[in-house]
């Protein structure tokens, strides 16, 4: 059985455009192989892009789905192509019951396409709600394709449908197996179309459960995975072929790339002796990632650039204060966009330490991002005469911090507004949980890039890149290969908010190696107060930090879209109430 | 068989605060009853409060669930109390698969409780995420009672598990029918423990829902609903019990307010002849709004009272432009938290008319409201001069506009930041659908009231206000009975953002009476540009509507949570993608 997996970067709700794109993998393997596949594999909901979200409850949408699975059976028909293709599409019920729709597999040959499988473990945790638009299947599925003179039976699964072994995750649905129930199926081969987000160490479980899944079934599992971002979430492709031998891969593909493969399984009947390796066909330059740092960083570029380009923007603005964090993300929209996309402004205030303003410039210059001084002072003072007769006093303190704030807020967004640029939100997850940011100020802005990535790892990820190691996939995402990117001066300050003088984040905030491991607690693990305590936390830290991250939630309610990066992050698989006793 | 229906007002995540809130109701029921009822029944998850949401994951929550349930065993014995408690809790399943929970009845007795029901039709439509949380149950439940010498079979039901009538409501859901599973059980008694949000003429659906019960089991429905607001939702309360004789109610309690009321069904195994009328104990001087703008508008002050006071606010900060949004938020704040807690913002700008300023200064001298007045001009000519040199150009057009109403914002955040006030946002549902309004400007905010209304609605309240029908209401909500409130100057100029000279509303939209139906049908009726048309709405309108609509999903997704009001209101019900093909 010769199968291609086509790792596509589909966008939302472009259902004819998605058919496109499938029509575009299925001319690289046609272009690029002696004999074509028998069949082309597409990830999960392939023709809408996942998520769709409510765009599921549009009939405009769903007539154009129809619309999309005829263009795909006239553009195999008109290349002359037998190859059959696995398309994820949302199949509607005979009934009027809700929610009405099933999260299916069609398989789609020139003469039609008829309904091949239907999910059956449905996720509604986290991010995901599928059972909002979805119905469970409640049974397996398979179908038989004729190669090489031989009948070959493929089982089909959908994403969830292979997280069945609870050994390797925390989260076993209720339901069926539907791995266990294709092992009286005498199953050649078994398929997963995947849309699952990059994690930490994710790829690694994917494939554990895919070596369960190959050794029960005894036959290799060819699991294909969407790519590229779609607003919070970036998945990672990452697809591969496992074999039931071993739980090396017998083919990987590159993570964060558009990109088609084939693999040849002859004679699977027996596949524990029979395998090929097969080969990529179209790693568009880049290598695996082989690194977790470089992975993440891969994935946070591959999200700014495909929010900015699905949303239209060719160009990005970020206000650089000198800090680590906006030096972060000013690397990050560079190696996304290309330098001459990226603006920054640098909004210096009385309190601005010299050397915010020279590391800032430095940054920039380095990058070649095109900067912008613009002082803060006058309409600091400007606010401070306009308020005081009202307030009778000054402000002062948190209102005076948070006035500087969103000064500068809004002068990002006139000079985004008046350059159609894409303003970028600079604030990290650390700050996001304990509040330690300004809403309308610095949380301003349409995508909060390292906005799930903990202070801690903030500082690890500009480590790594400061490394030898990362010189490879520096010059591969355009950024200077060797030499000082991020910098020691930023590097090693201490961090400052610099909203009055000789502020440290650590007069108000543990510091990040105790703040951090225990954020990770509250947020990850859900640990209550008591929880944290016994987990050998302070005390007092837990007290102080378990207010300020509940009084915070307001903040996070309407925060920018942030790109997911770990197993929880604040954002749409984040909900909790406001006015509540939490 | 004797039964008290309390209608509680539980903090979301309180539970021993809510437990006590029971308990509250019980001594109620215990005070003005000479024969207390056999059992008290409170609305759906009463112990957590509705919805609980992610609470739901947290241990510790569940923990002091367990001390809630004891808390209210101690609490009847205590008072040496026979009565029955139905209390809503989150009855943890045995095994670890996901989700671990069932929406579940605790029979709560002074020697001890047990689950008495487990909710078999979870929502997971529009702001509803029960799925992700709970199983559903595969079975009914009914439970025996002995009260006056014989046994009451009482079959038990929570909110959805009522809503199986599908020639009622569009949103039949998959499952069984807890209803007609209970037909050949010859229960005695139905009940029904909600936490069913307001919405328009929802009250009339659920008693239809209520009295085809009724009829399918030839017995009496019992129905008690959550009263309060929490975060976007605001639940009426308007619990009842409802014959199978005659769709009139056999008891009613009010809406909007706390409250207890006890009902007999004496004989009740021939229910349909030996009914008794019951009556409300506690109606707390507030009549049964019988007018739909009445009920809406009682909502809208009781979602603001219950936002502040649940978050802790004591006050309220808005800007007052002179139009009518603002001015119908200042009435509702007014009357969530007494005219002494509301204080106003006047920011004229150079475009302002001055029939604004008046007109503003007129409505808080009304209502007693404290006024400031803060002119922004100095400003803007400070942000005009800060950004000229790197714009190379005055700001203008959008991003000038902008930059007003982002001072406006600033300003408004200064003094609710200095004053510890809660900021109230202003801007309508029509505005957020079209994006009319500013992201960290006018959206600038806590709490959105009037988010969910149309710009028409706005203008019906506010006219409904102003009549005679409105007098009671006024002054039972301690706004002046009698005379103008809103005032015709502001009810009758045209709308306008007064951003440039002489701008009107209708200078970039249609006129409301032609943008609103269109919206309706765009976002209540989810129907596509040719369905538009179709339904006969202006092409040119729908084509620009509709770009503009999509074009604003961003900004909607970072909108303050607003009050819904309506059967799709934005917030956590709209869950739409940013970076799309929509």
């Amino acid at each position: 059985m010769h199968v291609a997996l086509a790792q596509i970067n589909p966008v939302v709700g472009d259902l004819l455009g998605n058919a496109d794109r499938i029509l575009q993998a299925v001319d690289k393997v046609i272009d690029t192989e002696a004999t074509p596949p028998a069949l082309m594999v597409t990830p999960e909901l392939s023709l809408w892009g996942y998520p769709p979200r409510d765009l599921l409850f549009s009939s405009a949408h769903l007539q154009q789905q129809t619309e999309a699975l005829e263009a795909l059976c006239k553009g195999l028909a008109s290349r002359g192509s037998a190859m059959a293709l696995l398309v994820g599409f949302a199949d509607a019920a005979d009934d009027s019951l809700h929610p009405s729709l099933f999260n299916a597999l069609a398989l789609v040959e020139a003469g039609g396409w008829r309904v091949a499988a239907r999910k059956q473990l449905l996720p509604s945790y986290d991010v995901f709600d599928e059972t909002r638009y979805f119905r469970p299947s409640q049974g397996g599925a398979h179908v038989t394709l004729r190669q090489g003179g031989r009948d070959w039976r493929i089982g089909l699964t959908i994403c969830e449908d292979l997280w069945v072994e609870d050994e390797l995750h925390d989260r076993r649905l209720v339901g069926p197996d539907p791995v266990g129930g294709l092992i009286d199926q005498q199953i050649d081969l078994l398929i997963n179309c995947s849309a699952s987000p990059f994690g930490r160490r994710k790829g690694a479980l994917r494939q554990r459960l895919a070596f369960r899944a190959a050794q029960r079934l005894r036959c290799p599992v060819v699991y294909v995975n969407q790519v590229g971002g779609n607003d919070e979430l970036v998945f990672d492709g990452a697809s591969f072929v496992m074999g039931s031998n071993s739980e090396t891969p017998l083919l990987q593909l590159p993570s964060c790339v558009t990109t088609t493969a084939t693999w040849n399984a002859e004679g699977a009947a027996q596949p524990a002796q029979s395998l090929n390796a097969g080969r990529a066909t179209d790693h568009e330059g880049l290598n695996e990632a082989s690194d977790e740092l470089e992975l993440l960083f891969r994935s946070l570029v591959t999200g700014v650039r495909d929010y900015a380009g699905k949303c239209g923007f060719g160009k990005a603005l970020l206000g650089l204060s000198g800090g680590i964090d906006s030096a972060l993300v000013a690397v990050i929209a560079a190696a996304a966009l290309g330098t001459e996309q990226v603006q920054t402004l640098l909004m210096p205030s009385p309190w601005s330490s010299s050397g915010s303003i020279t590391d800032a410039l430095t940054l920039s210059e380095r990058l070649g991002l095109a900067h912008f001084i613009v002082p803060i002072e006058t309409l600091m003072e400007g606010f401070e005469k306009t308020l005081t007769p009202t307030l009778q006093a000054a402000p002062s303190g948190v209102t005076a911090e948070n006035l500087q704030s969103r000064i500068r807020g809004t002068l990002l967004m006139a000079v985004a507004n008046q350059q159609g640029q894409l303003l970028l939100t600079t604030g990290n997850k650390s700050e996001l949980a304990v509040g330690y940011c300004t809403l309308y100020g610095d949380m301003n802005g349409g995508l909060a890039v390292i906005g799930d990535l903990y202070k801690s790892t903030v500082f690890a990820l500009c480590r790594w890149l400061e490394s030898d190691a990362a010189g490879l996939c520096r010059s591969e995402l355009g950024l200077p290969a060797k030499g000082a990117l991020i910098g020691t001066a930023i590097l090693e300050k201490p961090p400052s908010a610099e909203l009055r003088p000789d502020q440290k984040d650590s007069d108000s905030l543990p510091d990040y190696d105790r703040l951090d491991p225990l954020l990770i607690d509250l947020i990850e693990h859900r640990l209550s107060g008591d929880q944290l305590v016994a987990a050998g936390h302070d005390p007092r830290d837990v007290e102080r930090i378990e207010r300020l991250f509940r009084r915070a939630e307001f903040k996070r309610r309407q925060a920018a879209p942030l790109l997911k990066m770990s197993s929880q992050a604040f954002g749409s698989g984040w909900r909790l109430p406001i006015a509540a006793h939490a």
